[in-house]
């Protein structure tokens, strides 16, 4: 690729954020009268519940600090995110300390779950919003949410797991995963020592219990030593939930120099695309079974939206880190199949869920799952990423 | 339609029955070492996993408990029923009372829900196995189960719902739907007197709260005095499962002569195809928002083999009931896309899940959610209603 087509990449990137995401979500999604963020809502920003998603106050918060943190007018970013923050630490915490997961419009407690990521999307919320801010308050309740998570998802954790533990002890791989995200958001801001060490054991942990060579995938579920179990959860891979996980591993690769770290998660990426990418109609399953058997989810081969967006990070970091073609011609290939299949050209962002083939299945933009996340995180790091590469560049 | 196509209808659902459904399971899914049935199967028979859902211990078991009690020899159908029951029995039960949702192959308990769906599938076992095995054992189980249910389906029940009721308390047409097909169950093997209370107020329930003339539509969840809530859920139709109600309200019009459930039945069926037939590729679709506003559930306008089960009942006792030829063809219609698109003619039985467009998603047979239950009912009660419509006929 050439100096060019990489400027013109990156001017997309932020154009798409800037002029198309944003605008969908700000025109409609902060609640003027109690504040936090509605993101239910069909294509065309037809409002479809007020009822607020707990992890997307966090998220959206978070989104919208990291940007206030880069581009100005940093008041008009940290204004909005301050919407999110107050309403989470006003309405989201229960007297337990662990967060909601809905509540209503005026912040009422509608249900609460046994996971803890409503507390890892507010904890990186409050990191980016202290360090754009200059709040101490705000990078303290980072510190303190960020050691009350490893409580909930260590040892000693009262959560509940969904399986007799007794009977079959299971863990996933969303915990590892999201403590390395989680954790490298909290050191950005905070530059607190626990990070690496809490980074480091769940990098360990993923490489040793929950990558399998001789399956060429990294599981989503298994056994407490990595144990696989022959079941419809024990044989389940996601690709998309992988690839965001490859991306994390090469950025904690190159912030600290870890050679390993970068060709384990590109070993992850190759894989994933291996065994995610349907060859027939394009685009990424939601689900696959390491044995080739059929996954017991209903919509394990439709193309969401998210995997898509990590995938176009994933492909475009490894080729920054490799300068391997095959990168480059991935991302394009991703880059293209989704703005072919779920950008709405009439109304602006991306549907979120499309049939196997391809074709639309919902024209919702927003529930409780989706919202200005995944998209924007795309737009935002890959924009970064290319200016970095340009400037990088031999003048 | 004349009497030699009713014949050799009633023949079409007998013959697939005995030998293409009922030989599918029986073949692999009775446990020789443990007792109880496993029922994750691909299309061929592979099997996908050994943990054994509680909902089918009961289900199947209730199933050859009723074949038990119009067929020969009877003592080979009560034996493969024994198998389930027994198993319940012995490990299915947690010492509250309270049944489990997933144990394993041995009996081990994995998963217990909130909900009492496992309970009502045991009481209809035991009802059924009771009466075929004139076991008065088995019946009085059958009665205290029932009991329990109502309990745990009541105003004093300790089982905590999803959504906060002190915020927005919310039920839902599963419990008054389950305790009438249920009571029904149970009414048929021990004529207990309180059945007939319990599906009357069950009835007047749904006819009060749940059915909505200005939507022409069944709500899956209303507040508590059938308030409409404006979310995703409160907006939520599954024509499947109204369609399921409607025959359960005819059946219950036909056995105790009360036209006005059978006109409610009728115009539940009426509602629910109207809504839920899709015009385009025909099918019914999953589930459908009472606005015409999108679906939450990802799999909304798949295409799953049970409410096409259901309706090939629903359609053919509206027609028993009413001699109206518009259920006739509409049975004809359903039955038509079903065998078109469901059954396997490599290896038999129906798959159960396709996209919108009738192309087929996954090639599973069973799991957890899919076993032997809506496929051979429907074949069992349409050649018992084809059979007494054959000898109701004129000479």
């Amino acid at each position: 690729m050439t100096s060019e087509e990489i400027r013109i990449a990156k001017l997309r990137f932020r154009d798409d954020l800037f002029n198309d995401t944003l605008p969908f979500w700000l025109d409609r999604c902060i609640d003027e009268e109690h504040g936090g963020y509605f993101t239910a809502f069909d294509r065309d920003g037809t409002r479809l519940q007020t009822d607020k998603s707990v992890w997307f106050q966090g998220r959206f918060a978070w989104m919208l600090a990291t940007i206030a943190d880069q581009v100005d007018p940093r008041e008009y970013w940290l204004k909005q995110a301050r919407s999110g923050i107050d309403f989470l630490t006003r309405h989201c915490i229960d007297r337990d300390g662990r967060y909601f997961f809905l509540v209503t419009r005026d912040g009422q407690p509608l249900r609460k779950r046994r996971y803890v990521f409503s507390e890892c999307f507010a904890a990186m919320a409050y990191a980016a919003y202290g360090k754009a801010a200059d709040s101490d308050e705000h990078l303290q309740m980072a510190i303190d949410l960020f050691r009350n998570i490893r409580h909930y998802t260590g040892p000693d954790s009262k959560l509940p797991p969904k399986i007799n533990p007794r009977v079959r002890a299971m863990k996933s791989l969303a915990t590892p995963m999201i403590l390395i995200g989680v954790g490298q958001e909290v050191r950005k801001a905070t530059h607190l020592q626990d990070c690496n060490e809490v980074i480091d054991h769940c990098i360990e942990e993923i490489r040793r219990d929950f990558m399998k060579e001789d399956l060429d995938c990294v599981l989503e579920n298994v056994g407490m030593r990595g144990e696989v179990i022959d079941t419809f959860d024990g044989r389940l891979v996601n690709p998309g939930h992988s690839i965001e996980l490859a991306w994390f591993l090469m950025e904690e690769a190159r912030q600290r120099d870890l050679p390993d770290v970068a060709s384990l998660g590109q070993q992850i990426l190759d894989w994933s695309l291996e065994l995610g990418w349907d060859r027939q109609h394009g685009g990424l399953y939601y689900f696959r079974d390491c044995q080739g058997l059929p996954c017991a989810e209903y919509w394990h081969d439709m193309k969401f939206w998210w995997p898509h967006a990590e995938a176009i990070i994933a492909t475009l970091l490894a080729w920054r880190m490799t300068g391997d073609d095959k990168y480059w011609n991935w991302h394009k290939t991703i880059f293209d199949w989704s703005y072919e299949h779920f950008a709405d050209p009439e109304f602006g962002e991306w549907f979120g869920y499309l049939h196997r083939d391809g074709s639309l299945s919902s024209t919702m933009k927003g529930n409780q799952w989706k919202g200005p996340f995944h998209l924007p995180r795309m737009q935002f790091y890959c924009w970064q990423l290319l200016e970095e590469v340009i400037h990088a560049q031999p003048v």
